[in-house]
């Protein structure tokens, strides 16, 4: 098992044997399908495609990795569907690393209203998810209203058909609401959904994926250290930080702490759903090596522009909104120094233009530069950490 | 005046001598952005961009020139804003050769309901064209609802803030309900506008731009010939022949030929907004060195993707209908020997998965390969030209 796949915490200025949890870290994880060197970011293709760029843009953009939703692609077009079509890689033509996860998330949160809402503590929306039980969640999907159910093992099984190269084991989603019984009812039940993930994971395991198990526990330090103890004593190839990570930044930052403490650090770990600039400064000083999130795609189409501190106007935010009017005259480009294909090329004045226009060449340029900018930064924090160098420095420059 | 600029017909099958009116002819079209080979294929970049698509994926898919409509950046953002901007070459990140419209067509198209359909004889919609008189055109912006002016002078001024390569005189396009009488007086109108627009252009030139004179009068040969060399007689650099072409494939041949049978073969000669690819195959036999039209990019948006006869579902028609359910199972790039960067990893499965499930990828990848099959037809008949091949022939797999 996992003999295809490999992590290998590297070289940090000669100060290898010092590593700790507490302590960032450089890594390669090997894949069947190439090299991601970590800390790294995981961007969403959510439905077998990051929003309108092409897998030869990501690939310019020196993109390493990036992740589907199982609960998308099998409410449509179907697993089995896109395994006829020889697998995700080939049929969205990507053939670089790729993650796709277990689709528990999707479930509770879509079934939550927004989910990114719920988890971070702010109740909204009506329920879609119609049923949890010991067996798994019975829900009406978003495509064609048809009510579905997803177990552990049918999340395998798409998973499998699928055929990325990291998976995920099915897990409920704690929500942030959930008192700490319901959590802790949650966690165990997620635990034994976790094990027959790997259960059905072994059984149709040909060498060619490699399955993270998730750390539940929402924000109580006992509950993450037992979850990280639960997975660690699994044959997990990596560890995934998943659920609430509590209402505020340092409420999350603890929660991290709480789970990087006790998981297996000679395994390779991913927080699920977090990607902004602070949050992936904390979250590596913390050992993080993965992070995902839609943020970056997400503001590319509202006009979102993510800069570092030096061309903000704002210094609470991490990026500029290009539709505002300050733009209009700006002959710069979206940054000075970025060599991404959009700053080459285009200013800010003219992003605002077609922003204003309804211009579909905005969204997609904004995109390519938010893409590239993510993969600079991780470059940048690995570069720092290889060369013993400061993150809080390098911090003062992205955030 | 000029003095950048420069047409000649090269030889073709080293029988140049034999030039006529009436024959298929190759051409190198200098400009201060680059040379077009002749006959070439003009796309549209309405709004100053070509939908979705950067001006590295122009080049990628080698595209020689591009043209942007006076009227759609008159109402916004303003010329004066894109002069501020260094010209529409540097505001949109295109250097290579470009073309602006004058701005008439839009205002006599939008005015009418639609263009396209009126100067095809189907009549329909509001004018939003408020009068025509001896000065220019008064019409409501389509941006913002003010009440605008057009005159010659005006089109000139906005046109040399733009700072294309090519510009186009002021005309009236003539819809087909008009009848002769109409016609007369609107194409001599025109031929006031056109004058008044070359003396402006004279009085503006500092050589970075050349000019196009229009040729009128409608589906009436001795109009089309009085107006072919009223332009023959005034100092343009090229021809366009505008206005409408009747109702019919056949009528819109006869009207062609009507035109280029009298205009100077010395001039390059360009056929406004035809882009039909058996049209195209008439149009080079009949002379003309250029066209331009939205459909490439336009039905693109709509899922239509231009194919070669071998690779089409019905012999009718020039593009198949990627949203077609027989699509859904078809595993086989677009076209099997096309060399665009969408053929080369998408397969017709993914792209009718991606419109299915409104991704704007979908939109993207078949613009990018129709344009690319247009670069690549036009390329086709040039070489089969130059090696005194058959255009029927090539035809035979195009059509």
């Amino acid at each position: 098992m996992y003999d295809k796949f490999n992590f290998n915490a590297i070289s940090c200025g000669g100060n290898f044997a010092d590593f700790s949890r507490t302590k960032e870290r450089c890594g390669i994880l090997e894949t069947p399908h190439g090299v991601v060197e970590t800390p790294a970011f995981i961007f969403c293709g959510t439905k077998a495609s990051v929003k309108g760029v092409s897998p030869q843009q990501l690939m310019e953009a020196q993109t390493q990795i990036i992740l589907s939703n199982t609960y998308h692609l099998f409410s449509y077009p179907g697993s089995e569907y896109i395994k006829k079509r020889g697998g995700l890689h080939k049929f969205m033509g990507w053939n670089g690393p790729m993650l796709t996860d277990s689709g528990g998330f999707q479930i509770f949160s879509l079934g939550l209203g927004s989910v990114a809402d719920e988890i971070k503590g702010k109740r909204s929306g009506v329920s879609s998810l119609l049923k949890i039980d010991e067996d798994g969640a019975t829900f009406r999907s978003y495509w064609d209203g048809s009510t579905q159910i997803l177990t552990p093992e049918k999340s395998m099984e798409i998973q499998k058909n699928l055929g990325a190269d990291f998976i995920v084991a099915f897990d409920e989603c704690t929500p942030f609401h959930g008192d700490k019984k319901y959590t802790e009812l949650s966690m165990e039940r997620s635990h034994r959904w976790e094990k027959r993930s790997l259960g059905e994971f072994i059984c149709r395991d040909d060498g060619s994926q490699a399955l993270y198990g998730i750390v539940h526990g929402g924000v109580h330090a006992d509950l993450r250290k037992h979850s990280a103890e639960f997975i660690n004593d699994h044959a997990f190839f990596a560890t995934a930080i998943g659920g609430t990570l509590g209402s505020t930044k340092s409420q999350m930052y603890e929660v991290i702490e709480m789970a990087t403490t006790h998981i297996n650090a000679a395994r390779p770990i991913h927080l699920l759903g977090i990607g902004g600039i602070s949050d992936i400064f904390v979250g590596v000083s913390l050992g993080i090596d993965t992070f995902d999130c839609v943020h970056p795609t997400r503001i590319a189409r509202h006009g979102g522009a993510l800069v570092k501190r030096a061309f903000r106007d704002s210094p609470t935010r991490e990026h500029i909104n290009l539709k505002r009017s300050e733009y209009e005259h700006d002959d710069n480009p979206i940054e000075l120094d970025c060599d991404c294909a959009t700053c080459q090329v285009f200013s800010r004045a003219y992003l605002h233009y077609l922003l204003k226009a309804s211009e579909l060449l905005a969204l997609h340029a904004i995109n390519i530069h938010n893409i590239r900018f993510m993969n600079r930064l991780m470059k940048e924090i690995r570069n720092t950490i290889k060369n013993s160098g400061s993150l809080k420095e390098l911090r003062t420059i992205w955030c």
